[in-house]
Order: C-alpha cells, then structure tokens, then sequence
C-alpha cells in the first residue's frame, strides 16, 4: 500500500504509484502551474483557507482560471480523511495548465509522510547560507511577469541553491536582494525577534507572502508581541534576539548559524514555537476571495 | 492515432495519450530538470549532438546524473523512426530527477507537430517587447544556483514574460539585464548585424549558449561574414541592419517591431534564412563530451 495519497480535483481517489500527468503536461515541460503546501495535523489540512486565497494569488498571476475553493475543499476533504489522524501529513496542491496539445487544467491534492528533515530542523534548527537572488526589491512592482509573489511549479533554482548550500555543510537558505535586503528562504519566511518586536521583510519586496508567518502576527499580536514588517539586513539577523525561518509543514526552524557564524540560543524560542504551534491550529478559518 | 510520438529513455515506444508521470514527479511539483527541443526534418533530428551537449552541461548544472549519450541517441532515433519523414516535427528530450518518493530519472523523447504561431513566426517575422529579467550580466558568474546557462524544466517566468507581451500585441520578448544590456529570448538567441557582420551577446552574461546560433556562426564565417559576440544595448538593436531571433525549432524569425517601433526590411533577411537552413542541416555532427 502507498505511503501517498491522490486526490484529483474531481474528487476522485486514485492510486498515488500509477502515473497522472501526460508527458505534455505543462507542469511537467515549463514548471507552468502554481502549488501550496500545508501541514495535515489530527486529520486536517491547516490554514486551509488563506493557503487557497494564495492559490487564487498565484493562480491569478499566471492567468489561470481562477481555482473554485468549493471544489478544492471538498478534494482537500477527502484526502484528508484518506490520510487519517494518526499522523502528520504533508499536503501538497498542485494546479497546471494542463496539456500542452489543450484540454483542461490539471488539478490535484497529495498528502506524503512529513520528511525526516523536516523533523530534524524542527528539532534542532537550520544553519543558513546567505544566497544572491540576483532581483532587486523593486523589481516585483514593475515586472510582474517575474511571478515573485506567486508561488509557481518552477522551483528548480530554489531547489539549486539549496544542493549548493548542502555542499558547503548548510541545511538551509536565505536570499539577499541585489541590494543587500533580506528576502526570504527558498521554502520559508524570515522572522527575527528584537525583544518583543517581531520583523520580517515587506511582501511588496519581491517574496511570497507567507501563510504561516501571518497566522502568527495575528496571535503574538494579542500577545504583547509588536509585529512589523521592515527591511533586514544581514546585520540585523546577526544583531537579533532570534532569528527563524517559518513555514506550512516544518513550522519553525531556529536559525542557529549563519554563513558559518554561530548565533547565540534564541531567549524567546520557546514561546515562538508555541506561538506558531497556537496560530496555525486557530487562524486562517477565513476565506477572503481575491 | 495521436498526432504525438512519446519514448522513453528505455526505447519503449508509449501512448502519448497515457499518463506518463507521477503526481510526485519532481518535474511535476519542482520544475527539476532539463529539456531540449530540436526540430525533426527529413525524418531526422537536426543538431543532435550539440543538443546532446547541452542536456549534459544542463543536467550538470541542476546536479543530475550525466545524461548517457548512447541511450539518448537511441531513444531520438526510434522517436524519428515512429514520426516519419513527410513532416516537420518538433522534438522534446525531457530529463527529470524522477519522483520526490525516490527511484530512478524520469527521462523520455517527444515529437509533436510543429505549432502554427512557429510557422508564422517563419513567414511573417515577430514584434517584440523588451522586458527587465532582473538580474546583472555579472549574474552567473557568482552565482552558479541560479542556473542561468541551463535550460531547466522551470520556465513559468518565461511563459508569463510571453502572455504579458501578447496582452500588448507583442509576438515576442528580448530580455534586458538589470544594466540594460540585451541578453536572450524566452526561447530564442538574439542576432543582430551590422553590414556584414554578425553579433549576438555573449553567453557569459547569463544567457543559454544557442545551437542555432552557433551552427550558424560555423557556416557563416566560411560566407564572409565577421561573427562576434558583443555586449549590446537595445539602441544597437534599433540601428542594426536587421534583428533575428534565432531557435532550433523556429530556426529564424525577423524582428520587425521592438516596443512599437517598425524596423526596416532587413537587407540580409534571406541569406540570413539561407545560411541557417544550410547550419542545422550540416552543422552540429560531432558530439563533444563535458
């Protein structure tokens, strides 16, 4: 039996080791479709919501039909009662144009066994290689067929900068702008602390919004915590009272080096993850149209 | 009976009409991998080895397991036996790293037909929009994880660059570097001349090395033309004596609008179509290791 399951947008359950996609796929020839990934936890799918909402952003930005939550809810449903609640799931959505010789968009859910280091970084942290993304931040504003808000199918350099940060001994990545700004982790947000300020660097810089990262401003909010968007610098992550990178399925991973350097153990790590653990089982119920 | 032929790196002859890949295929969810794309006429693949290298500098590039030369040739050569001689073809050589569950590359041959818009293209010439890729010319050279000079499976970028140039009319796109130097088409090499000589960027700036530019330049030198690789700006496009752009399935397409403005007929327009025609029939027979 499959450690996988598959559920096409029609709603039906197929078997995850039989093949799905033509070899026209577009997803397949130009990584031309858009995709989300969230944590299934005691049977469901969290934040569910505001992860379809980014679907529609990404969808959108592709010109893609806009994706029919009433349908992707009911595909989430039913894979995540295939899945079960006795363990933790990584839920992949998966949206592509379709065949390249035409016919409908290929649409899917996946749920997959949580990676080991996946569990490894939420346990013991990431240490970072700090990467050129090459783009200003400006560059988003004025070029949208960049797509870097969008969350696209076509990962092959974040998935490069990650194998070169494997090879100097690094778990994990964050890039740099042209200028020098902090952006973002090739799967991840970056959250420092400075005391009981939280920041994380702007949308409109050219990166993806993050579901997770924004649950969590909504429940450290109440929290007494001050939740700001600003422009880092790498200086400012080394300066922090903690830094991390947060995410759908590993949640929160402490950053505990930096090209190298080590960081000092981060005082609020504790509450940090309990805070993230809080928000993404509590926010997001709501589905805002966009 | 389909109008596509489908191979795979096994020399198994498939249904282009059945499911290929995985759901978890990391073409599929990633965009990791590589492709070429050759044009079939007269029954046979043209430039071959030159493709052949360049999967391999590719595959490279993204950390792949270098492609068997032997087995690739194999799988064209069925694919070319099962497409015919009495038409054009488009060819597709797709190497990805196989499913994120693990096992082996998914690696397979494709011919479809040649597209309309590529024939159009042939006939009539394009109009092009001159769009910011964002990145320096220095680009590649620090950072090998963008993976500028691979031709990989992620090209959502270049897709989006093409629909957002057909919302204003435009055919086609010439990327611009962040410097504002020329670079390359979403998929196509840039050439300009200038009386009789020919220029084209040079690879180095973070650009795909063309095939058909390359056979080109072979054949050319031995017709009296100077071919130079030059850093160009969009003002040497404009008072050029002609702009092409130059592929392996379109083979020449002239350039006769850049952002709204009409270029005049290039006096070099048909022994520039003369001279490529004769490079992908005769150029590109030796196969060079990487």
């Amino acid at each position: 039996m499959s450690e996988q399951v598959l559920v096409t947008l029609d709603r039906e359950v197929r078997d995850a080791d039989a093949p799905l996609l033509y070899a026209d796929d577009l997803a397949v020839v130009r990584g031309d479709g858009v995709f989300e990934t969230l944590l299934v936890r005691g049977g469901r799918a969290l934040k569910l919501e505001p992860h379809l909402a980014r679907l529609q952003t990404s969808a959108r930005a592709l010109g893609l039909p806009n994706p029919n939550p009433v349908e992707w809810r009911e595909a989430v449903k039913i894979a995540e009662q295939e899945w079960g609640d006795e363990r933790e799931g990584a839920m992949r959505l998966v949206l592509s144009r379709g065949r390249e010789s035409g016919g409908a968009e290929t649409a899917f859910v996946t749920v997959a066994p949580v990676s080991e280091r996946i569990l490894q970084a939420r346990r013991t942290g990431v240490s970072v290689l700090m990467l050129a993304r090459g783009f200003s931040v400006d560059l988003s504003a004025s070029a949208p067929w960049q797509l870097l808000g969008a969350k696209t199918l076509s990962y092959a350099t974040n998935m490069a900068a990650l194998r070169y940060a494997a090879t100097l001994g690094a778990d994990d990545v964050i890039f740099v702008s042209s200028e020098g700004n902090v952006l973002e982790g090739p799967r991840s947000t970056v959250l420092i602390a400075r005391e009981k300020t939280l920041l994380t660097p702007p949308p409109d810089h050219g990166i993806l919004p993050g579901t997770t990262q924004q649950a969590l401003y909504e429940v450290a909010s109440d929290r007494g915590f001050r939740c700001e968007y600003a422009a880092l610098r790498p200086a400012d992550l080394i300066a922090a009272d903690g830094v991390w990178l947060i995410s759908s399925v590993t949640t929160v991973a402490r950053v505990r080096k930096i090209d190298g350097l080590v960081l000092p153990a981060a005082p609020l790590g504790d509450e940090i993850v309990e805070l993230v653990d809080l928000a993404i089982e509590t926010a997001g119920t709501e589905f805002t149209e966009v």
